[in-house]
């Protein structure tokens, strides 16, 4: 038995609670539910009990002496964050090809040299599931220790049927030995295999014919997603493979519209996938689609500073009634970065989203772009035990202080897994958890 | 007596060592004296021996039992960050204006609201110096956890005789119980106080000759800084105060060409400074007499992102023979962080220098824009025992994979000052250290 976890006296708790359950825009996104003088009780994996430390008091004044207390004065409180696009589960790692960019190098001497992400595709076939294993856990570690408690995590860096089970099969076992939750996304036309250069069509029918019913048979995936974009997928093909997920009962995501303007936002709107990626460069008409039909916007401003581009435009969508998530994107090619604190950031300074939206965004809104806003993205009674406290004052000093890593200690499902000053600690499983 | 440390087996040791002992540019700046399975021996406060283990393990074959022994295994080893431009002594927070500009407020909404420089210029001249010392505690505190040993700190929030000192003061009191390294930087001339808006020439005799005797008298500085920019000081004010500042043994520093091209780096090089400072917008000119004077280019690529501006044209000075250091310029209006890692990331990302640059501009160059390169900035045997263990193995993963604090380990002129997995550590003279 865990004991049961009493933080208190929090300068402000965020419990992210709202009357607005589903995705949140305009003014929804600014609704934090503070608590001054804040209080949670965590028990049996879940929030018991959530209110000002007088309300608790009240509630467990008999129980108090069971319990773990923190206090958390001077503190902020929220909920774990949520991370709802990573391809966190690939093979190596690409940091000399970011030098040789650096360095002068040119796209053809860098393919030439073994980088891109066919090389992450290569090293991806090639590595065991027990090194894929290995490698994951470090960054599923990194991300706790960034505030990190749910992550989505995608296939892709295999594009051959048997790589692409490895990875979610990978995905599958790290739920199991991790404390951190992954949700998993079935990315088969995540690029187009080099042999395949030419007969996009080809490989569309593989990932609907070969490779989706094996996904659906094993239950590997909720989501199947599609890379929409000239020179990859054609909207006519993405809609083919999303529809065919559909028949299996996965939800459909879309990368749009992240390099040029390709109706990704208008095919996101159509299919009705829960969540568009990227949008970068997505048309008005297709922001406007989307805020009709309800697609989360999940905005990547760390990928977009990695691939010196102009962030998406968060403020505008927000403004128009699109629900928008936050996430790192991270990869080993376009945002080999663990931080959503510093992915807040960015959406404040190259969004325009203020410190409570960034929040919202990285909290509730990411809980539903992986349809997980039952169980976490706020403080709820009932929710999952996943706690953050802040070495900051109030959410805004959160966004404010940038490039910090403001995490103090973290819990998931009611137990500690980053320790009170981020030292090393055990978590659930016996992992070991460091700071990076 | 403190014990030796031993850091070995690292797997890469980049010593910053050259022939170049000057300030470095062009190809000089990819110098890293990488050693690689390298040791490092620290005591008495300095660097003792510093080669591969096999030659450390022969030199210390028979005192290896007195050491402290970390191993590096897997693990990169660099000098101390420096951070060679920081306003880190200052009075206040300004989150709830960083709100209220991303929810909309006008800048008069703000200045009315009582935000701005001036605020923090009031909250200064409010503070007493034990509340300064307890703020600047925490950021020094922040530094040192992101793997920074020596800063420089600037004055420049008091605009008045009093409050000037009080800063300058307070970073004497810091070099004293602090194991950050603070040299200090006198910059009455950070603004216009409102009271002299259209009087500027008589604030600058104001520094000149009220000010300037003063500071020299207490010997409270080795640097004299000044704002020279459109609406703040001309570059023929600008040139008065720092020619007057020399006179009085002070080495002329400047803020220049941040907001439009004015002629500051072009007086940089004219009066003799030891680094110019943003140079957002020099001139080609600007930095061609740059390069031909030796004057450092210290740019600060954070404050440039928070502001929402192209960075510097890092990677036009390097080519042209500016050496390049580069900074937080942490301060609570344009630049509230205390992140070199950071810093180091967005050199490569906004000013496409490369990780070796950018670890250079980092250490051995910020060292010289503060006239340290004597005790700091690289690993040689007589330098200071200021070093940094990172959770990469090598340094380009320290470019690589960004927004992270990767720092496991910092030692202080030899001593461990943050912990083996960035937990607490109580450092030298007593201070706790905590992450963020
Ligand atoms: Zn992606
Ligand atoms: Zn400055």
């Amino acid at each position: 038995m865990t004991k049961p976890v009493w933080i208190k006296h929090a300068a402000q708790l965020a419990t992210l609670a709202s009357d607005v359950n589903g995705p949140r825009s305009r003014e929804a996104m600014s609704e934090l539910g503070i608590i001054e003088d804040g209080s949670v009780w965590l028990e049996d994996g879940v929030v018991k009990a959530v209110g000002t430390t007088a309300e608790l008091e009240q509630q467990y004044a008999s129980r108090a002496h069971e319990a773990d207390i923190v206090d958390a004065s001077g503190h902020l409180i929220t909920p774990g964050l949520v991370d709802p696009h990573t391809h966190v589960v690939y093979g190596g790692s690409r940091e000399r090809e970011f030098e040789m960019r650096l360095e002068g190098s040119t796209y053809m001497e860098i393919m030439n040299a073994g980088g891109g992400i066919h090389a992450t595709t290569r090293m991806t076939r090639e590595a065991s599931e027990k090194e894929l294993i290995e490698q994951s856990t470090r960054r599923l570690n990194s991300f706790l220790a960034h505030g990190v408690t749910t992550v989505e995590g995608k296939s892709g860096y295999g594009m051959d049927l048997e790589t692409e089970l490895k990875q979610l099969r990978v995905m599958k076992k790290l739920q199991e030995t991790h404390p951190v939750d992954i949700v998993p996304t079935f990315m088969g036309a995540h690029a187009v295999p080099p042999e395949y250069k030419g007969r996009e069509d080809e490989f569309v029918d593989i990932v609907i014919e070969e490779m989706l019913p094996v996904v659906a048979e094993e239950k590997l995936a909720e989501f199947n997603d599609v890379f929409c974009e000239k020179d990859v997928y054609t909207p006519e093909q993405s809609e083919r493979i999303l529809e065919a997920g559909k028949r299996y009962g996965l939800t459909p995501k879309i990368h749009a519209d992240e390099i040029a303007p390709y109706g990704g936002a208008e095919l996101a709107a159509k299919v009705g996938a829960i969540s568009a990626e990227h949008l970068l460069k997505a048309s008005k008409e297709g922001i406007h689609a989307m805020a009709e039909a309800g697609t989360i916007a999940c905005l990547l401003p760390a990928t977009a500073l990695y691939l010196r581009e102009e962030a998406a435009e968060g403020r505008y969508m927000i403004d128009h009634g699109v629900p928008v998530a936050i996430s790192t994107d991270a990869n080993p090619g376009s945002s080999p970065t663990t931080s959503m604190p510093l992915v807040m950031n960015l959406a404040c300074i190259s969004m325009w989203m203020t410190p409570a939206e960034a929040l919202t965004a990285a909290t509730h809104n990411a809980a539903c772009a992986i349809n997980r806003q039952d169980q976490v993205g706020s403080l709820e009674v009932g929710k999952l035990g996943d706690v953050v406290l802040w070495n900051v004052k109030n959410y805004q000093e959160l966004q404010y202080l940038f490039g910090v890593n403001h995490v103090k200690s973290v819990w998931k499902k009611g137990v500690q897994v980053v320790g009170a000053d981020g030292e090393k600690v055990v978590s659930n499983p016996g992992v070991v958890l460091e700071r990076s």
